[in-house]
């Protein structure tokens, strides 16, 4: 118990090793599918973290900001694409980026395009953001008028390469099955195909297609006709994906080690120093009721499976409030630390700063203070 | 427009007379009801705004964890209440803080007391924390026997001075309309008096009742038979706060400055550079729908009012979605600015790291990097 003894506040936990399990099983998954995996470092935005993926093999990489693919490439890193519509308003820097590094971009306006033509000369991969049924943002895959048009006006540039079509089928995040999932997602790999050959059968040709959510790209069993798949929270995990059936609990890497500050035996409950501040405030339903995390308990390597019926059903500030059975309840008291698997890894890194890791080394991030 | 043209990502913008004009408000208010003032200081997490409450005669503040009582501490603040029940791995840092400065810690548990009893011996105020009808933690405000039990094992360590009882009546936010809020404050006061009552009938004299949260500090005509109040929203108030009938909507003094990256103008949408990472995944409810915050656009001397009918219908972690009407969609362009209302002020302050005021001139706090 030797990195629970030290622990005084809310402290992201990282289990190293199932972490980088994860990242060489998404490796060897694109492997064997052909596809170029290009990993979505959102989740968590670490350097050091980032040399785990190198050291299988990883080469290229999707962020979702500037700041990010900066912050990478003063890492070593010199293929990324920011999976996230350009921004013009930060147009200097991106070029200035572009001279450094094969820097990807998303774009899906016409009027972007234009801004882009006259405002940047630096030679950039631009993507163009397709809506494959998620809903959020992107030129709808049906719209196959505006995506040539699209096309063309990108291959008018002489400084930008027309790289393909690119989408996040976040949907699967929605489904109610691991079948689901994989329906969703080859629905969204044949909507892009069906793009891909409009463009083709209008003199458009080596457009790729980039895909990538972690529901899809770990469960389908066959990628199907894409390029490159850009999954990132598959690094870690999370609840929402365990209860979506994508991972076992297993392979969640992340826990946050909270106090437990107050107990209500007469609701079954706990109050713990760790709130919106430490796990966000992103949750799931689970059986109507909303859920912050599911809750582990500390053991000498790390901690144990989610206790049964156990979760965190509400957050303020810095409170968290945790339901547990009676008789896990009454193994706890005020002092003990309980490990929470967040619903969300993704906005606790953003939240949490670094992480400590099962055998005491602090690894940093881009938010370290 | 001098700021908003040097704006390249979402940026939190302060509007120094609003917020200025907000802590004045409490002040006076305080005054009148002859209530001692010890405002929250877990919402602006800023040294240098804490010296706009000590321009208004501020004296003693109240922060919900170890690490902003020791920045307040840095920055000049000696009377300090922890908000937040007493984490006990902290002890040793708590005690130590407690040397320099008057500082108020918050029990619940007999057990803390106990382990208070043999781990501090630095002088420090009790407040005894009360669940007055919120039922996050507290001692139930009925449980007169347990109450009356832990003030007198409060009482029996020298070190200890029994400061009093103190509620957060944070039910007043799921109030249905202005009179319920004024209402479950009335009601929260009642509560704590009966549980003051019943000590001073056991013999424990001297009990303080501190009480606070916005919307009842704000609302209720008279503050009640209460010594101390501990409100911290109203510094900037939020989205929340107006939707509640709290505050107008020109008192909002914070706004997240975010790029628009793309128009839908089929579902009449916009999507925005400002996500789970800079607005919180907080939201209320507004018709049924989720609401992350309302929209307003910039003017030369800082936003509108709220566009009507507009909100932030969704957030993942850099994409913001809003809606607007149709007409006021047709005024905004990509590259533009929209400004955010937030659902909940104190968690963007969390995630935003500084403020930008009006006059351009960036303001730190705990969260800097």
């Amino acid at each position: 118990m030797t990195i629970y003894s030290q622990i005084q506040f809310p402290t992201l936990l990282l289990d190293e090793s199932k972490a980088r399990a994860n990242i060489r099983g998404m490796v060897e998954k694109a492997r064997r599918g052909k596809v170029f995996l290009r990993p979505h470092f959102k989740t968590h935005q670490s350097a050091e973290i980032g040399e785990w993926f190198r050291a299988e093999g990883v080469t290229a990489i999707s962020v979702s900001s500037l700041q990010m693919a900066q912050y990478f490439t003063d890492n070593g890193w010199d293929d990324i694409t920011i999976a996230f519509p350009v921004n013009i308003r930060e147009v200097e820097n991106l070029q200035t980026l572009a001279r450094k590094i094969h820097l990807g971009l998303l774009v899906e306006a016409s009027e972007t395009i234009s801004f882009l033509t006259n405002n940047f000369s630096a030679p950039v991969d631009i993507w163009i953001k397709i809506d494959s049924g998620l809903g959020r943002t992107g030129l709808h895959w049906a719209y196959f008028a505006e995506i040539l048009q699209l096309s063309r006006q990108i291959q008018d540039c002489a400084s930008f390469h027309l790289a393909g079509i690119l989408t996040h089928a976040g949907h699967t995040y929605l489904a109610p099955s691991p079948a689901e999932v994989c329906n969703t997602y080859t629905e969204s790999v044949q909507r892009m195909n069906m793009v891909r050959d409009h463009l083709l059968s209008s003199g458009i040709s080596d457009i790729k297609v980039s895909v990538g959510d972690t529901p899809g790209c770990r469960l389908a069993e066959d990628l199907g006709k894409v390029d490159e798949i850009r999954p990132g929270n598959y690094v870690f995990y999370d609840a929402t994906m365990l209860q979506l059936g994508v991972c076992k609990s297993e392979e969640i890497a992340v826990a946050i080690a909270c106090p437990v500050v107050a107990i209500h035996p007469e609701r079954s409950e706990a109050i713990i120093y760790g709130g919106a501040t430490h796990l966000s405030k992103d949750f799931f339903k689970n059986n109507g009721d909303r859920c912050f995390g599911l809750v582990a308990l500390p053991t000498e390597n790390g901690w144990t499976a989610p206790l049964t019926g156990a979760y965190v059903r509400a957050v303020s500030q810095e409170h968290g409030v945790i339901r547990l059975q009676p008789q896990d309840l009454a193994k706890i008291k005020i002092g003990d630390l309980v490990c929470i698997l967040p619903a969300h890894s993704c906005l606790v890194v953003s939240a949490l700063h670094h992480y400590l890791t099962l055998d005491g080394r602090q690894i940093s991030t881009i938010n370290e203070k």
